[in-house]
């Protein structure tokens, strides 16, 4: 296997050479405007990692890595307009650069485009796992959405909710390198649950960082989860666990439209340490690594590859790259 | 093979007998709901006549009928948010009835749930197929959406935008059924090639019945594409054709839009039949429809079967059903 760089830059170098169709302009611009924005490329990289590590040839992955990325951007795409999202990796999104109904029209093309990547590999067990896959994160995005209205969001609801939306998608990452290698079944189901285990680590991380990370690396301006009263792991701990003083303290920053954001950011953050939620978000993103860590350790592959894996597991827990 | 009615009823006891999870409830009524607003069902009803048709036995194609089916009405759905309309088959559109985000997701779902179905059948010539005429689909509807910023609009760009956005959909129906009957490439697509020119012959007929329809068999507002300057086949030859007084009226109803509807659509039709465009509209349906009679007429299929798929597709073209 080798090193997250070098599959790193064999999957930019294959986006940068997709071959759109020149017309109609307005459908394919946005599509390849976006799949340039750039972003981690953390799941085509683990179906090529995956496929070599379980001895396959990560050439013959590069397709369905390649599939997995366009649908990912699908989703961002279509996300950004529901969200009526600004910026995405620091530039306009497509739905304000061009219109909502480009946006919605390109991220439908996106899909079939990606299901055409991932039905180059002629797998059946490989179309199926990414079809289902896509279901759950559409399930996980509409729980996202519906939990917005909700305020007795359990912390298992939430947990399910973000496993939904973000991890299985690396857990078909694995798999799907796996299954494109012709690993056995309970192996690829291990590098399956690896990956689910990585995502939620890795989305815990995101929680925490909206709030205590430096905005240089995060990409993304603090405080943003806060401002939108967003129902992240903190969030939803704090209003299970907050009494008294904390109670009423939680309802005005939650109900004050007037509040300055330097306030309300400084308040919650506070409040988050003072109830010890980021202490329990520490200990629950390390309880998911560890999880992540030993499904990897079990996987028949060598001891090199189980390190790169294990490493790349705890940079994305600690989300230090 | 059977009649219309016979597959209409399988594909409609199929259709109702869907398997939706129960939740997220956000996600699945939505669809649930879309698919039970009915319609002529004629995609579907395609493919098992194709099958059965060509040898092949159309329970092994229903799978495949019913992703074509769902695939068509997420294309609907998503067409209700870009068009903004209010009513889809006298309901409610979905988007109007929850909302955007709700149309845009379920619709995302739909078209997962039929690329599921699709690949049931588990033939990569019937997989690929799908892909490509859903992508030509998305490009017709783009170059629909181009088109209402254009006055320059060609005849030969119109057809080849109802060609994308319609009718490649009725040629891959009935293609479709052939493969999973295993019939030989050129059939398949002697079939293909009857159900595009099918397909040109049914859009076109929808524009003459905007115009000359009976309101109470077409199921919409008479003069539709009237009030909204839609570029039809009759719209567009009219404004290549109309010179001097004719030019100055089509410009007068065009710009002005304190035009009562009654006034604008009754100048509308004077205009098209001095021109003489409904006249064109006719010949071309008639054009198409003969180059359908003609690719139906040399597949190797039983002289019933060919009558049966004849009749079809003169009703289709003259929208008797």
């Amino acid at each position: 296997m080798n090193d997250f760089k070098h599959y790193l830059d064999t999957v930019n170098q294959a986006i940068a050479s997709i071959p759109y169709p020149e017309k109609p302009s307005q459908l394919y611009e946005p599509i390849s405007y976006h799949m340039a924005l750039g972003g981690k490329r953390v799941r085509p990289v683990l179906v090529l990692m995956a496929c070599d590590a379980m001895g396959g040839d990560s050439a013959n992955a590069l397709d369905a890595a390649l599939g997995l990325e366009m649908f990912h951007n699908f989703t961002l795409l279509h996300d950004d307009v529901m969200d009526n999202a600004d910026v995405r990796r620091g530039r306009t999104t497509v739905h304000r650069r061009w219109n909502d109904n480009t946006a919605i029209l390109s991220g439908d093309t996106m899909l079939t485009i990606a299901t055409q990547y991932i039905a180059r590999c002629n797998l059946w067990p490989v179309m199926d796992l990414f079809n289902t896959t896509a279901i759950e994160i559409y399930e996980g995005q509409q729980w996202d959405m519906d939990y917005e209205n909700r305020n007795d969001v359990s912390v298992e609801e939430y947990i399910n909710m973000i496993r939904l939306k973000t991890s299985v998608l690396l857990g078909c990452a694995l798999k799907m390198g796996a299954l494109i290698a012709e690993a056995d079944e309970q192996q690829a189901n291990l590098l399956y649950e690896a990956g689910v285990n990585m995502g939620l680590a890795f989305q815990l991380r995101d929680d925490v960082l909206d709030v205590w990370g430096d905005p240089e690396t995060f990409g993304k301006e603090i405080g943003g989860d806060i401002m939108n009263n967003k129902k992240t792991y903190l969030l939803i701990n704090t209003m299970q666990l907050a009494t008294g003083d904390d109670a009423d303290e939680l309802r005005h920053w939650l109900n004050d439209p007037f509040a300055s954001r330097d306030d309300k950011v400084a308040g919650m953050t506070a409040l988050y340490e003072r109830l010890g939620v980021r202490q329990l978000a520490e200990d629950a993103i390390a309880r998911y690594n560890d999880l992540a860590v030993a499904a990897f350790s079990q996987v028949k592959m060598s001891d090199d590859d189980k390190a790169a894996f294990i490493a790349l597991s705890n940079r994305l827990a600690g989300r230090t790259f």
